[in-house]
């Protein structure tokens, strides 16, 4: 059918309302996921279509086998960095998660996960028809998850259903409060009671130093556009050799007439899975990436900072557990509230403040609670922020001390 | 875990190993995904991880439902410019045909597919839990798809199972020889008998005009990387309104302990699915995909020249269905293979004597068999390609009649 013009000049000349250059950005699921210079460059090199399988191999047909660009390699060396044994990259780090429940449990299965989970751990679940059991956490103001519980979480399993979980899950840091659950806890539940253990890294890996094997994980999930300054949609799938003829089995599918068979193809994977820019800027970046987990302590001094200056105005305070582990924060700013209800601009006056001084990420609208995070500042851009939260509680007659 | 840099230093500055502007590509699978320039434009603006996400209404907190970019109305005119109702972006054409699949058909249901079909379509119903039932082909050197022999299979799967099957799926081209399967025949047969009729375009849309309605398809499939000139990956599901309720099924989760639900989020998309650079260049090329498909005539014209031309040469036949009517071309060339026995390059020589006169994309190594695709080269490229082949073939002694 034809489209008139005017709806197709709707795609042309398409800009983000602000250049990332100019502006700072709090907004919490974008720092770790800004290209490197090298990923910029290499996603125009390989923007077109299939281009990064020029050199696919004819006989395997597979995209972890292609070695120009080094794609075979990048698999090794991304198990590698992450503790683990083997890595696939796939289109999101919920289809990670769908992969895993699906070579995991049959329908009907428990998996139970911490109650800070992202959604898409639970609708991953869902699509593979499991169920979930979710672990408590002790609510405000801490939103702390009792860790210990997954071993009572699994025992109700088992007497509800006569068998184990599925898996475990565990959000190594939640996306709400930035909480840092320790893994280890759940890793030695896991092993006691023989549950397969699923540690989402979505905010940690690739910008924190993670190693798997340590930290006790059979499988790790990541999301290259949250956290490894690769475009989207990435995620990654990384697991130990126990699983790994699960999670790589070949296809067994042969066609009833033809007997065409697809043996080279991995089942879960549907073959081959992210062929071009996204896996590209992966790549790219990587050499970065493995740089700058290194500087994480400094990552943390600098939301810490932060956090204790921005508490210095009256009625702001930061919610999860303290001190902060992670640059993902969420502030309560109940004095920031009152002043909506009175301003002619209602909750978007925040916005406006901090867009007017070139900052921007938390959500329009919101002032009683908000997300940010700090993640690759500069102590610079760390001051100006603060300064920026100042000068707007100062204009509205805010306490600071 | 630490990498040493010899390794890092893999990925600094990774290139395709020819340039685009400089060669003629005849790969058979990137023809269609070769980026527009605004797409160019695009990436760079949008390459930044969740970038396409700076305006994320809050409450729907879909991928289907931001404004700006327009990503909200881009749903809306690629399901008109289809002739389908409703429509999803996707990670890739297989994610969408597994979809399909995954909201059609239960565990050990059948689907009834063209012989032809690309091994995706296979191993999408295999993770789907289905089996498949071919409908055959003529074999050489037609490989023409039986289309009527659709209700027969149906009726196969009748007796076996009790039930029809799950769905039916064509193939409107096929990717080994480029035949064009009259989509309008299985469309009839479907309706008849009252199967979900799944029409993978994989290879027609974005370059071929094609109105889903017309073809009496239920559900359209097709590859943004592979025909839209998108970078990879991306995929398009495109459906009738008799399936939206399935297909966009909210999801029903609920936490057992927190009652958490997340009713805005489409359980088979598992919430939001290409919120990035392949998204983004989909939609920046749209505009030119909408023009291109009218000069999909010329495309054919173009197509059919260069095989007449090529077929002067003895030993050389175009396979598949004549004539032409899409530009994905299967030549057997057996006199190549002859010169290649005695080459001391083997095989390889046909590649190195196209490379050497600035022509890539046939296959190293492959001299009986070869697959092409002529789109969008221009009239002074194709007669480069023929008069690249005659020089290859005077070289080495053949016949050009």
């Amino acid at each position: 059918m034809k489209i008139p013009q005017d709806r197709l000049n709707r795609y042309v000349g398409m800009r983000r309302d602000f250049a990332e250059e100019e502006y700072i950005n709090l907004q919490p699921i974008q720092r770790g996921g800004i290209l490197t210079e090298e990923a910029r460059r290499a996603i125009l090199e390989f923007g077109d279509g299939y281009s990064t399988c020029d050199w696919c191999p004819p006989k395997t047909a597979r995209l972890d086998m292609i070695t120009d660009p080094p794609i075979q390699q990048f698999y090794q060396d991304l198990a590698e960095f992450l503790g683990m044994d083997v890595a696939r990259v796939v289109t999101r780090c919920r289809e990670a998660k769908f992969i895993a429940f699906r070579m995991l449990g049959g329908a009907g299965d428990y998996v139970v996960l911490d109650s800070t989970a992202h959604y898409s751990s639970y609708i991953a679940a869902e699509l593979a028809e499991l169920r979930v059991k979710e672990v408590p956490n002790s609510g405000p103001p801490e939103y702390r998850v009792d860790l210990e519980a997954y071993a009572a979480k699994i025992d109700e399993v088992k007497k509800e259903t006569g068998k184990l979980p599925a898996a475990l899950l565990l959000t190594h840091i939640d996306y709400l409060y930035g909480n840092l659950n320790d893994a280890k806890v759940v890793a030695k539940i896991a092993k006691e009671c023989k549950v397969p253990y699923i540690l989402n890294c979505a905010y940690s890996a690739g910008i924190m130093p993670i190693n798997g094997k340590e930290l006790g994980a059979d499988v790790l999930t990541s999301s290259g556009h949250k956290s490894w300054a690769a475009s989207a949609p990435t995620g990654i799938l990384a697991f130990n050799k126990s699983l790994e003829e699960k999670f790589t089995a070949r296809s067994k599918m042969e066609g009833d007439l033809t007997k065409r068979k697809f043996g080279a193809k991995e089942l879960a994977m549907l073959g081959c899975t992210v062929m071009g820019a996204p896996l590209i800027t992966l790549m790219a970046s990587f050499p970065e990436v493995v740089k700058r987990v290194e500087r994480w302590g400094e990552e943390v001094e600098k939301v810490r900072y932060l956090v204790a200056e921005l508490e210095r105005i009256e009625g702001i305070k930061q919610m999860g557990m303290r001190p902060k582990m992670h640059t993902l924060t969420h502030m309560e700013t109940e004095s920031f509230y009152k002043v909506s209800e009175t301003h002619k601009r209602k909750g978007y006056f925040l916005y406006d403040e901090l867009r007017s001084r070139k900052i921007v990420g938390i959500q329009p609208g919101l002032t009683k609670h908000f997300k940010l995070n700090t993640y690759g500042l500069t102590w610079d851009q760390i001051r100006y922020v603060r300064d920026a939260f100042f000068e707007i509680a100062k204009k509205y007659g805010l306490k600071i001390s």
